[in-house]
């Protein structure tokens, strides 16, 4: 399979999601403009903030809803279809809702190239009452996070009608999958606050639970039970997309380090200023020497990161070892998933597509 | 019948919720604690703020399934009785995840008496990491909240199996008025970054919106949902349930103007501090005079409005008349909610327990 046509079929779930979304945000506006304004404001946002993004979490749940239905099912236009391509909006609309909240968590005010949910309400009340609203700007944004999760619970429930067992099966799944990513983002916030090191059980259990499963385990697995599959492949869905996940996270934190500000939206260094505990982080105090991490202790005291700090950083990354143990990590952890792939009855194109996805660090150029 | 006898009433429904929840909160625990230490400790922490509350809307939820069940339902250990507890729990953590997430919002350390979960959280970083945290620990406190609406939404999906389409009728009821709270509540928070008054028709929005609908008319329309009822006596049962609460509503005002910060658990005088658009607020500014309204302001300027001031608002409340013109809001909104309590079809002595309610202010006492 050429990459052209890779990138074209992961690219071809974009349409449904959006449309879904559009269809039911627009339904929202029109009813929720009876209350007040904000229902409306946020409507807007929301769908402008979740189609911002790469939609890899939907994709993802249509992808395996295609790559595991029977022939008869997977065509465009049946109802289980439908209920797939809500609960891929849906999912859509939870990932906003935990950017939305995280960001306030990180005070980040940037996300997906515009300013994040809550920098545009503080914005707006400074136009409006013009006074120094950061705390309620937060305070609107813990809202518009609450009611995009309201939101997405809404349209995965509409869509219960055609297959209740199985959307109910997905409720239950999501709510306990997203009840780990609440107190793994606890740990993040905790592990935030401590200038001590970090376990590297305790760095890989934070994202396994935080974004592995959330990102890849629950979609994959979300698409066969939808299509109707047997316990044992989604089982093997999940350990697959956790796989996937930690790839996906520490790729995540080497852009975090290494890349390129005007692509990611976010700025460099920023995951070193609020002293996120990455596997970069664990490795580069473990191997660093002495002299060194006195420097890295006093670079990383201060609220931000300039780019002669960040230089320094990358260098001691490199001759300390610490990134070379990294790549290691994701080289053990990319055979393991080749491994599991193996097991996994689909088809040769779909095969190819994740471990496309795989060699190519799953997604983040594309 | 005696107050007494409706006290006991009301009170019977408090045992199945707490059971209710401490079940699957003690099985959460044992499943979460495998992620890592914050499941276990949000579980008891949830468990001890949402029993520390007169779990009023639960308790709604179970008397209303039990006024409109037929005899052969209503006793206990039926089906649609377990289900209708695990709603009124579900409920009752929908309640602390909104709490959660206001006391936030309001920067209130207090509630029900004891510190409020971001301030416990904000504490026990203090303890741990030895820094100044009010933004961590608000950061824990959104994922705490965040976590107790998905306990919610798991506790009420898993009651599905036996009436799965009244479940899910009451998940589509609780995801959209849940939407509404939210919406209402940026109103709220708007509404408290501006110094100008807001109108009449505004506050009564946001009374029926952020609480009245919510406190009581969803309560009341789980109950008649769960026990089957038909749509014309869930939306007659939502319609009293909005006279209700907006009674409610004002008279939690009343005692945050004029109540006993010992019996409250909430500081008084808070809601003057906060600037909320009350609609004591609202007529105090409209019938004070310009003398009056120069001081006031003065007063409301502050951070806080310690005990000399309030006694000076309460007083203007009086002389200006506008305490009156409040009351005599609430007697028409009583007024209207035994007119509508009249055409409903339901027993004398739950009659008689709905008008006790109305006629004493609505539980704030009990």
């Amino acid at each position: 399979l050429s990459e052209n046509r890779i990138r074209r079929i992961l690219l071809r779930y974009r349409t449904p999601i959006e449309r879904t979304l559009k269809t039911y945000l627009d339904q929202k506006k029109l009813q929720l403009g009876e209350v007040n304004r904000w229902g409306p404001d946020l409507t807007d946002r929301l769908y402008q903030f979740s189609t911002g993004g790469k939609l890899i979490r939907g994709s993802l749940i249509l992808f395996s809803f295609d790559m595991v239905s029977h022939d008869d099912m997977s065509s465009a236009g049946t109802s289980a279809s439908s209920a797939a391509a809500s609960a891929a909006a849906a999912y859509e609309l939870i990932h906003s809702f935990l950017l939305i909240h995280d960001d306030i968590m990180d005070r980040d005010s940037m996300r997906r190239g515009m300013r994040s949910i809550f920098s545009q309400y503080k914005a707006l009340l400074e136009n409006e009452s013009g006074s120094q609203s950061l705390h309620e700007g937060e305070g609107l944004g813990i809202c518009a996070g609450d009611v995009a999760l309201l939101f997405a619970v809404e349209l995965l429930a509409r869509s219960l009608s055609d297959h209740p067992e199985r959307t109910l099966a997905v409720l239950l799944l999501w709510s306990g999958e997203l009840q780990h990513v609440g107190i793994a983002q606890m740990q993040d916030v905790y592990f935030s606050t401590l200038e001590r090191e970090v376990k590297e059980e305790d760095i890989l259990a934070l994202y396994r639970y935080k974004t592995a499963r959330y990102t890849f385990s629950v979609p994959l697995a979300t698409g066969a039970i939808l299509a109707g599959q047997t316990e044992e492949t989604v089982r093997n869905l999940m350990e697959l997309g956790e796989y996937f996940g930690l790839i996906y996270q520490i790729v995540d934190d080497r852009i975090g380090l290494f890349g390129d500000a005007g692509k990611t939206g976010k700025p460099v260094g920023g995951d070193l200023s609020e002293k996120k505990k990455t596997l970069y982080y664990h490795y580069l105090f473990r191997l660093a020497s002495q002299a060194q991490k006195r420097r890295l202790s006093s670079i990383l005291k201060g609220d931000s990161v300039n780019a002669p700090d960040l230089e320094y950083v990358r260098e001691v990354l490199k001759v300390s070892g610490a990134f070379q143990r990294v790549e290691e990590k994701i080289e053990e952890l990319r055979a393991a998933a080749e491994h599991k792939l193996e097991c996994l009855p689909v088809g040769e194109e779909n095969r190819a597509v994740l471990v496309w996805l795989l060699e190519h660090g799953i997604i983040r150029e594309g």
